[in-house]
């Protein structure tokens, strides 16, 4: 079946409208009409080959929210006209232990990511910003018809990758956290955090945020610029959720949190970070690190955004927009997430 | 009163003999007569002013096991004969909430360490390469007269560093647990480890080391300069103890560990070694540090080991021997610590 999408060609050329071919769905898989798609930071990492191994045309997209338009013969859990999402994976082996203990995230064969994957037959996965997907019915998420479904395909990956960090630390009522970047990532986290309690502080170098991060749900913005702001808050986190990707001293966070407390880096920067170890042992601090999340987790959040009435902040643009707002994105000039309507595909 | 030991009087010179007055105990202090002394590789560290601010001239030590010769008319914990231990501090601020706790280690006020520390009236501490000290009781231990005080001595350090970080991580039956590193630190992490019923695995480019490591109650060697055992050994750990101070590559230590394990770091090297956050996301791994132990833990860990008939390996050298000791540590050549007969002193 012929899909329509966007794809990038090479390195440098901006993404233009592309045609290609989807199988039909399997006896177990569904095809789903794409309505709405995330753009999330590593969609231009890869249309720019920054990490090294993007096979052109490439299609990206994982943030999808769309309809069942059909499904396999076999498939029991949606039909037509159900309200579906697909995240960062679409397939992983589905028996090893991560995958038997619902974390298919860190499948020990390797899952296949949604937009730049290798399919078991060869085929390199083609991602959301597109009119149409095929999915395993396994690796499909139930959308509930309550939320606004632009807010909601953010959810897929910003979502469940600050979602899954926090529920994983166990955040909680009376713990004291900071988020440092304030984009799709970090609106997520302090929304969340504000959910389960937490006191939630925005770690920012530009003061001029606060209005916003108060209005997501933060405490108070500490600026990361002013040395009084930051001897003050030294020693006073529980955890700290990193969302930067961008390279950055760490030893300066770590310094904020209190003993015991946890650094959860959830941006990649391509650059190695070097990191005191001292810094880890005067207050027996940690570091770790997280990766979205497993699809019973992610449906959970998705059930829980449900209930909490939690979505993104979105700006829904035509797929025409695209290359506009990669750059606007890599600005940070988005409040917080930028949506693709893909009805003008 | 007139005390002696060995001091180091400049960054390059031999430690010498040396005579230096202590303060008569004051009401809560105690006066104890040094039977032992561990060597750490901080002695020689702060002996040659590596870390910046040695005081001069430096008597270093804090491994110590002695007798009380005479106590201050306020005490009540100890009285003439008792067998005791001072390790890395003797004060502490006795009220913030971390000393309030028993963790007097992170004193938010700063501890006193026993060697090259500030005390309060501003003298300069002088540690156990001496024939005497003078410590508060709250800050001294007691030692079971079942173990031999010469191998008790290393406990107060390597032994309550490694313990510490094992307990407070939780380490126990069923752990699959690494140690990098066989000496003062290492080697008491395996017994300890090995205690606590892990199964413990020495990693080392030396597969010379088989035979002592297995002595020491490891299951097995993991030789880190052969490709296939590394490989092999990926993703195996629940924890790696690092003990190396030496700069070395954490990346590849942490691909060793498996899902949520947790790389330990003991060893504090002077250069700041890079990580790659990929390694803590992909697997959500983490990385920590911990800082010997406080007062009441190291009791409790004292008591373990009398009670378990644990003690540190030792080679026990005369005061003259002490600068070539100094060297022969540093060469790796010792199994596993030195400690200093102070009759001979």
């Amino acid at each position: 079946m012929t899909a329509k999408g966007y794809a990038a060609h090479n390195t440098t050329d901006p993404l233009t409208p592309y045609s290609f071919e989807r199988n039909e769905p399997g006896p177990h898989e569904v095809l789903i009409d794409i309505l709405y798609c995330g753009i999330c930071h590593a969609d231009v990492h890869q249309s720019r080959n920054e990490y090294g191994h993007t096979q052109y045309p490439f299609v990206p997209g994982h943030e999808i929210v769309g309809r069942v338009r059909t499904t396999g013969q076999e498939v029991t859990k949606y039909k037509q006209g159900d309200l579906v999402g697909v995240g960062y994976f679409i397939l992983s082996c589905g028996h090893c232990p991560n995958c038997a203990s619902h974390e298919e995230q860190f499948c020990d064969n390797g899952i296949t990511p949604t937009q730049n994957g290798k399919l078991p037959g060869g085929h390199t996965t083609k991602g959301g910003y597109s009119n149409c997907i095929v999915v395993n019915e396994n690796y499909i998420l139930r959308i509930s018809e309550k939320l606004p479904p632009a807010a909601v395909a953010p959810l897929l990956c910003a979502g469940i990758t600050t979602y899954s960090a926090l529920k994983h630390n166990q955040v909680s009522a009376g713990h004291n956290v900071a988020v440092l970047g304030l984009g799709g990532l970090g609106h997520m986290a302090v929304k969340f955090a504000k959910s389960f309690g937490a006191t939630v502080s925005v770690l920012s170098s530009s003061p001029s945020k606060t209005t916003s991060a108060l209005a997501l749900g933060a405490h108070r913005l500490v600026d990361t610029g002013d040395a009084a702001q930051l001897k003050t808050a030294t020693g006073s986190f529980d955890f700290i959720i990193d969302t930067v990707s961008a390279r950055h001293d760490y030893n300066q966070y770590l310094n904020l949190l209190k003993k015991d407390g946890t650094l959860i880096l959830l941006g990649v920067p391509p650059e190695v970070p070097p990191i005191h170890p001292a810094m880890l042992a005067f207050r027996r601090r940690k570091i770790t690190g997280s990766f979205i999340g497993g699809i019973e987790e992610t449906q959970e959040m998705l059930d829980y955004c449900a209930k909490h009435n939690i979505t993104a902040e979105v700006e829904v643009i035509q797929p025409s927009y695209i290359n506009t707002a990669f750059e606007r994105m890599l600005d940070g000039d988005v409040k917080y997430r930028f949506v693709i309507d893909m009805s003008e595909l």
